[in-house]
């Protein structure tokens, strides 16, 4: 029997570990180096919040079961990865007041390197025509905790498993399940996030999704790069499209500055696989993202170069819609469907980069995914990407 | 002494427990086989909830001295007593989205077989003229905590009971108390419920009072039916017209469906008390409720025959007021006006049944209660009855 | 090192206690009777809430670092300062509908001796005209927690002190850190409170501050009387008007009674140092406020005079503006800026008073502040001092 299992939570059976520690010594065969420690933060925003520290020998990764399954942060020896938000996370979402009447209270609970932004909708928020809120910014799934928790350790693949089930639903809404696996293989830079969502409800359901995978201090600072298999490139407001040129480039901080979204088409090989390089500016260091463009057909680039008190950030987003209001979303196409019974699933790689030649390598691999492939940039919004265009 | 006390929760003293269990090996002279579990639950939407399980050797019963007293769900035997909502509660109030601008947060936190709509208000949410919430849906007392919890056995009665506070009160706002006792006799099939409301303002009270009383799975499935000693029988609108006739019936499931509303007048016996017997397909199982027709003048049938896996459902629940919005109620003179240091009580016994035997003999009683009744069914709504009719 | 320090919180370290006590017997040298009390109060709306009992060995008071630095209750011997509200607290966050549509869900929270009210803005409800809230009553601080907690004893000064660490911020909002040291001295019938607000944004930030110190029963009953050094005395509205000729007086309970607030202008010494007394009915206990009328210009007296059930309350509320709506205060030129990286200090004391000699002497020390001073009492609500005037 190659793989160990653990049951962390599992609300039906009562099962539920305040605290547990794991490690190689418990798991005769297993790789040694590798960790698994489950806590209940305490203190501030983060009084309950379940943390779950994964370590490989190599990366070390913070997984919030009790916020969707989000990534927290995660660090590869001394570089971290993740960003440095103006509220000390993470964040329990009784703290969060996602119904705060400006739409955008989900904002008080953002401080990860990967938060889901869903089930139901995501993206901006809005109002109806009476003032109220219809839909508030980037949906509920990131502040719903996990009701079950399972951790596996294979010692012939050499690998950890993380898989937390967290459902968004209620009586006359939707019921859809997202389970998330987060994996990682013995001593190796790369984390693999393996989510399915489900519709186990009798009726058809809207589905939209966007991984939004943040990035700030030390990675991202002026200077950052991004390295991406550009086919086309589409700014999504007037203000976004002055920075098309320089699409590559993270610029200085600026106080006060107005963010900018990008919408990507990228290329991807004969396996529908497509990466793309966030290069830290003293070039040895980096982020590589690879997923399947079939499964995320859009990729959004999100920059706030505002300086690092308030949060120096980029997003990386691979997405099945936009990052629109719902209603603009649904007019485009872009609400997916669920029918009874069914599921979707996604995949993505990160993997952490921490030497000139991996950041070379990567760099040949995308630029390899772009060969023959003429870059188109859109110097102004477009019909169908942006609302009012 | 027959009567043995333990204080579980009273923050006035700082004591609360996070678990005790006791048993009859802990009072001398006590029936065998009851038990008093008092529990925190962990994970999951769950995380931080009180629960009190009571035991009586035949019946046991979950309390949820958080979640404003209500019950959670009850069993005898094999047989589960309650609904699959479809969430995983029960939910800690913190995860309930009540000012949500739908006006239905509370939906959220509903999957309890019994929970109470109220104090202030109840019913459907109104808004006023500007878009805003004036009242949500089923008020605030659902997602309210004990804060005092008591319990005791009685030697010679061979009795349970175990009683909670739950305040709804704040400065400039009302200053309600519910006092509820959950109390049963050892090995009996029967949980009496006895409420107290009182007004502890110096000012009157609005009062608005809804058990919802849910059953779903494996009790109500299509093939269930509904006994009651019926004077009048209003449908709430006109889909709900179209069930007068079936009034009795619990249709299959069907994917997407309306829920469908009845009023019901009950007869009563010479001493006020009235019957509903809720028998499963199976005619060996049911739910029997019994209670004061004076205190609960109006009794709601509401069916939700949605497939399974969104939460096939019926609610059975015995009122002071309809479940309209609140101004509506005020205009009809259905909310009730507490004085100063007045109060109310309320009794409700649910009474589960095993055996074709118990079930004739419930449906004899009610049929005794309606005897020489001839049932008035109103084949639409009524004005007074529904807004706009 | 007359020194002596113990971190009881600090979220970027993972420290945190859940319960500690410290006393006298743990600092060799320092004064007899001491003692610190961190706990993690259960039950009821308190469930998860954090407390800190400071004595001195005369004075004891309970600091909750959960709400915002607040204080819950103080005791001088018998004598309880603080009030009662109608509903059990202190209450934890998660329990207060913050962003309830009426804008007052705040009141929820509501029952401390001493909150703060801000900081990115306080005062009355808002609403856009599309009818959704634009600013709850009193903003956000007194319902965030500590995230940093900190105690020291200091031998030579013979002193206890108590930090800790709020931040109001999030992604394109304020990024505003309150500070507060609340600390005395052993066998001191005073507490000191330092607080200091510091911008950590790089763009300016609004600053709104009013200290909101409530006092009910035992110390404030009808015939409890206020003395402070008055320059100008303006009443907020046509029924606070009515009370300008009384304004030192508490009136007898009314049931239903609307809340009186007036608006003080107060004279101060030498060094710019004020007093208010509130001196109990029995003309032996009271409260003696004291503050630099330079860091709080407005000084309000909020009168609720209605029975001891609803919480009999008088609010003394130094502050850097008026508890108006937050475009009115701006629009007189009320609401303060931090620029980025810029902090502003406030310091109160409170002295709680047990005997004739020690009002008279108050009595005596307030006389003197206002000695050769005419309060000019104004009988109708000011132009710039309330809307609509």
């Amino acid at each position: 029997m190659p793989r160990h299992d653990w049951i962390l939570t599992d609300v039906d059976c009562g099962i539920h570990h305040s605290s547990l520690l794991l490690s190689a010594a418990d798991v005769p065969g297993s790789p040694a180096g590798w960790s698994m420690c489950q806590t209940t933060l305490q203190g501030g925003l983060r009084q309950g919040v379940q943390a779950v520290d994964l370590a490989n020998g190599l990366l070390r990764v913070r997984v919030l079961p009790t916020r969707g399954m989000g990534l927290w942060k995660a660090w590869l020896g001394e570089m971290e990865l993740g960003w440095q938000a103006p509220l000390r996370g993470p964040v329990h979402p009784a703290f969060v007041p996602l119904d705060e009447a400006s739409g955008i209270g989900w904002l008080s609970g953002f401080d990860e390197l990967l938060c889901r932004c869903g089930l139901e909708w995501n993206g901006a928020p809005e109002f109806h025509a009476d003032g109220r809120v219809k839909h508030t910014l980037h949906g509920r799934i990131a502040n719903l905790p996990a009701h079950r928790l399972h951790f596996s350790v294979d010692t012939e693949a050499r690998s950890l498993a993380l898989r937390g089930e967290v459902d968004e639903g209620r009586l006359f809404g939707p019921r859809l399940r997202l389970t998330s696996t987060v994996s990682t293989v013995a001593d190796s830079p790369t984390l693999v996030i393996e989510d399915c969502v489900a519709n186990l409800s009798s009726r058809p359901s809207d589905l939209q999704l966007l991984y939004h995978i943040n990035l700030g201090r030390p990675l991202v600072t002026p200077g950052a790069r991004l390295f991406a298999p550009l086919r086309r490139l589409i700014p999504k407001d007037e203000h976004s499209a002055g920075d098309v040129a320089s699409w590559q480039e993270y610029p200085a901080e600026q106080a006060g500055c107005q963010e900018t979204v990008l919408f990507l088409d990228l290329a991807a090989d004969g396996q529908g696989r497509t990466s793309v390089l966030l290069q830290a500016a003293d070039e040895r260091h980096g982020l590589l993202l690879t997923f399947q463009r079939q499964q995320f057909p859009y990729f959004i680039v999100w920059k706030c170069p505002q300086p690092a008190a308030d949060g120096y950030v980029t997003g990386l987003e691979p997405a099945i819609n936009l990052p629109h209001g719902k209603t603009f979303e649904a007019q485009q196409g872009r609400v997916a469907r669920l029918a009874p019974g069914a599921r979707r699933e996604f995949r993505l790689e990160l993997t952490a980069l921490a030497s000139s030649a991996a950041l070379a390598q990567a760099r040949e691999q995308i630029a390899e995914l772009g060969r023959g492939v003429t870059p188109e940039l859109c110097d102004r919004p477009q019909p169908g990407w942006s609302p009012g265009v």
